[in-house]
């Protein structure tokens, strides 16, 4: 039984986890690492979990836990789990960080967007980014894994098979993302009260959001060249769920069989990622509540731009599922584990 | 492995049977009846079924299905269960019949509350009210379950416990529940309609509503004598969930510690019914997407009433959930197989 | 031109008072107090404002602010109000108040279920409870006026003259309310973030909700007899409503001509209730963005009693619109200046 | 007084137009034609009208109608008011149509996208355009008003200015619009319900959307060019609202204060149209239960772009406000009568 320990285990990131993990066979939580609850009991904080957990909440000793663990999950803000690891603790134990900190190789990019010194750039390069259908392999002999974040995992599997084949410019992809409410966290904060957020949309940090040279730099990889993109975020009345619309000039015309293959080829084998037949858009509602991303497309002859789109729920795929996910590439279990909750509907 | 026919498999109710079945070791789907999409893919009706049901809609010819399945659950309007099943049907498959055809033992009151003539009244004393934690052991020989309503199961798990030890005025019931929309069923019904439902909060059915007899019928056995109650349902702006707030004149003074016990008595053993602590009133949040009914309750001494609260998932346990327990305990399979879900927050 | 100053301009009662003077022939917004924000621009805290209001905020130095304005809106939490007020300012200045400051008349009662001291128990007597259909005479002579709150007002307003003609029992009353989430204010606090409010419904404050008293005392007032209620409010997942559910007792056998004379007898000649026809239960949505209250009823044979309904806007006639109505009638306005708003729907 | 005739008075855009009226000095509604429940009052329809409204629903004799009446507003399908319309009605009555019927100039456009036959092209020429900010001049002496979509009015004034001036290129736009769910009407449809749109987000119509070619027409006539546009409108579980977000590339470096120059000069003299300050994103709840359009604009230095957006109410400027506007502009009223509205919120 793979022991777990969770540093942020009172947000909403850190309770998905605790959720998935009670479906889980082969692990078990045994360390709830919250500063703002130490000493009171999880189910007093989530009452969904009581008599399911009987645990109270811990701080967050890294060296004590790194003792008492296989593997940490660190929900945290930005910064956090950087200024914690070492190679002492790398040794002991499996990291799999939900924050930003190591997912950007070019520390300088990380520093500009983020707005924060990086506290152990020496980790970058090992750090492996956990988006299990790309990097499965690099991912099963990691130590550190950096696990991307909602918006970036929705992007870049909508768009990645179009960019690894070259069917699109790479300078002229638009990304207009749209997120629930659950992707701003669980802060007491004037701007995420119900009625602010209610009966509303908008759309924020445009052309800023830190999200985006995160899809940068994984689809340049993809595209052996400089990829430039818009990003918009917007923020959508419901708790879970990310949408992505994509937009892209086509380099050449293609039929829609042509390019369901590309989609086909890259994705057919895996088990959580759904090209949708018949050019069916894509919606969060039926994703919602499993660690499924459903992609689709568009092409639009008038304009030769093809639409890209994708729908997953921000708090598994885009979190605590592709967290556990990566998990279970490491300790060689099924991948599956832990993760086969089917979508709820309504 | 049980094989398992659902008659309306295309409502909320039908593709919640579905998806919980698809956690179940011991029982799969193998016919989804839906006289409005036959030969339609029943993915294509629920996209979150996209590649985990490649199986089409097909009608529902009784006997034929009472050939090929082992249980058959009729997720219907009331009336159609009654016009179906017969002795030969009754000698070769179980029935659980969620809609409400079987629930009330006197078929004038059924009659009048209805509004329809009810068409095999000879098996109305056979069927048993399937409210898992009361009637458990009929249950396990049973033919043909009536599965009790979702205002039902709540209200009467909520103040069962008071009226099986005499403690309240069994005249002086008043519940006052409140749903979410999917109890309304999937039909194209303007009152439905996100416009009208959003943003707004209604009673409806003031005196009148289908759910009270059976309240009153099933808390009678337990009292010992005549209950009589006010029923008040609201519709609420949600799409999960039933909170029941019931009022009673308490017969004599008692304290928290003995009504805790009395709840205890009763509860504590049963793993789906968690008796809140600490007066801690129940939410809906806290049981959606599980098979959970969490209740609680408040002694006025101002007023001499005690205040007595459950919340359910009504496609759970007020539904899908209880008729798949049901399932289990009449084929002898732990109770809780394809039940576990741990309740999804937020 | 009346001057109008408000304490508590940036909260949700406040803004709404600034929205409703925008239409009101005779009353300007000169002071925008606000502590949080002072200096800020007003409609840069609420951006609807955006080339409506210039102004910015400023803090709120009572004794300047006398002599600048004819009333004071205070829509505070409670004890600054009575903190404030003095016998100087009330002889410069009409003081509303939109806080339980000066609701209830006796000073322990007051202090038993606000928990806090009163600071000015000498002006309690002086100050008119502000529910214009009630005590519209004493209003028009009033120095200082209690603003009853949202609760209050629907719930008092529903059973109001079943208690002054003495058709109902006193002691029997219960009222189950319900409220969109607004009534919880603008502070920053997690359990009114969207994802704690949303897709949930729960009881909070069971037998301890300090409106109790309030209602108690005013419907008191109409049966010449002790009132003494249950009241349990219910939090929604909307912005804005009160629904109010009322159970009682009847004296004796009324038909519903007879107990729909008695709500046209006090209601038919107010411009801003509604007696609603034929039984229909009131909705939030058909009052919303409006001064109504809608109200209705339903008697039960089968159990003696009789069920009261009303619906409300919580921020207009559940407070701001309830305010400046008070503002109307004290300044001799026509009481519906600034209140014509028909009910927006969707 | 102007007299007013609806024809389709029992829409989410008939109501609106109903409810603005009720607010307006020099017009009233004499007829409201509703197919669906005539000799209905229309307060039990839409009981926010109960003693507002007192008349009942009438057909849609539009000879009759155009004898009562000084204007017809035709909210209803495509397709009625080009069959409706005629030069003997067009001498008696203006018409504002809130359909597509007379918004594209070329039939063969509209034939294709809206796949049916118009049945009056001959007069598509002298229908006017009624985006009132961009054609008032032709609509003071119009007897036939195109009401622009909902879509195409938030669309065309983000993205008009930028055009007008050349600054950005034709062919390189793309609008990701965002919508409530009254847009999509009041039919009893099962996608419409509230637990299909609630939690849920989705693109439609992707690449097929009929307000794609009247959006091209427009911002055609202001560039004086071909214009080709990505249109991919999604739908929101909000009742009200429209938000654009458009891309385009930028012909040239431009600075903010250059752009902003350029929104202002269009639009600063315009009181419905709010350019924001400071790159400040609109969101359509600072916008909604008013007929303001709000605008602002970003520049992306680092992808050569500049992002437009804007938002407003679709039911008010967007359908039933534009309307009216129309209305006062025909017959020489004050702009804004009826139509001061302050946005609400929350």
């Amino acid at each position: 039984m793979i022991k777990v320990g969770i540093i942020g285990a009172t947000g909403y990131a850190g309770v998905e986890i605790v959720r998935l993990l009670q479906q889980h066979k082969d692990a078990e939580v045994v360390w709830y690492g919250s500063r703002s609850y130490i000493d009171k009991k999880y189910a007093d904080v989530f009452a969904n979990m009581f008599e399911i957990v009987d645990e109270k909440c811990l701080d967050d000793n890294i060296e004590e836990l790194a003792d008492k663990v296989d593997v940490i999950f660190t929900a945290t803000p930005q910064g956090l789990c950087s200024s914690l690891v070492n190679e002492e603790i790398l040794n002991k134990v499996k990291i799999i960080d939900l924050s930003a900190d190591f997912r950007i190789k070019d520390v300088a990019t990380y520093e500009k967007w983020y707005k924060i010194e990086h506290k152990s750039p020496e980790f970058i390069d090992e750090a492996v980014y956990g988006l299990c259908e790309i990097n499965r392999e690099k991912t099963k002999k990691a130590r550190l894994i950096a696990n991307p974040g909602c918006y970036t995992t929705c992007s870049i599997l909508s768009i990645y098979p179009m960019v690894k084949e070259g069917l699109i410019d790479p300078k002229s992809i638009i990304i207009d993302a749209k997120s629930g409410t659950s992707g701003a966290g669980r802060g007491a904060k004037v701007p995420n009260l119900f009625c602010e957020v209610n009966e509303n949309i908008k759309a924020y940090g445009v052309g800023t959001h830190r999200h985006t040279p995160e899809i940068e730099e994984q689809l340049g990889y993809a595209a052996g060249e400089e990829v430039l993109i818009n990003f918009t975020p917007h923020l959508v009345p419901m708790q879970r769920g990310i949408l992505v619309t994509a937009y892209a000039n086509l380099k050449k015309e293609v039929t829609y069989e042509e390019v369901k293959a590309v989609y086909d080829k890259y994705y057919k084998k895996e088990q959580f990622i759904r090209v949708l037949e018949n050019e069916t858009p894509p919606e969060t509602r039926w994703v919602e509540g499993s660690n499924y991303v459903d992609v689709s497309f568009k092409i639009d002859e008038r304009t030769g731009r093809i639409i890209m789109m994708g729908a997953l729920d921000n708090l598994i795929k885009g979190a605590a599922g592709q967290a556990v996910q990566n998990m279970n590439i490491i300790f060689g279990l099924p991948e599956n584990e832990g993760l086969q909750q089917v979508p709820m509907f309504p």
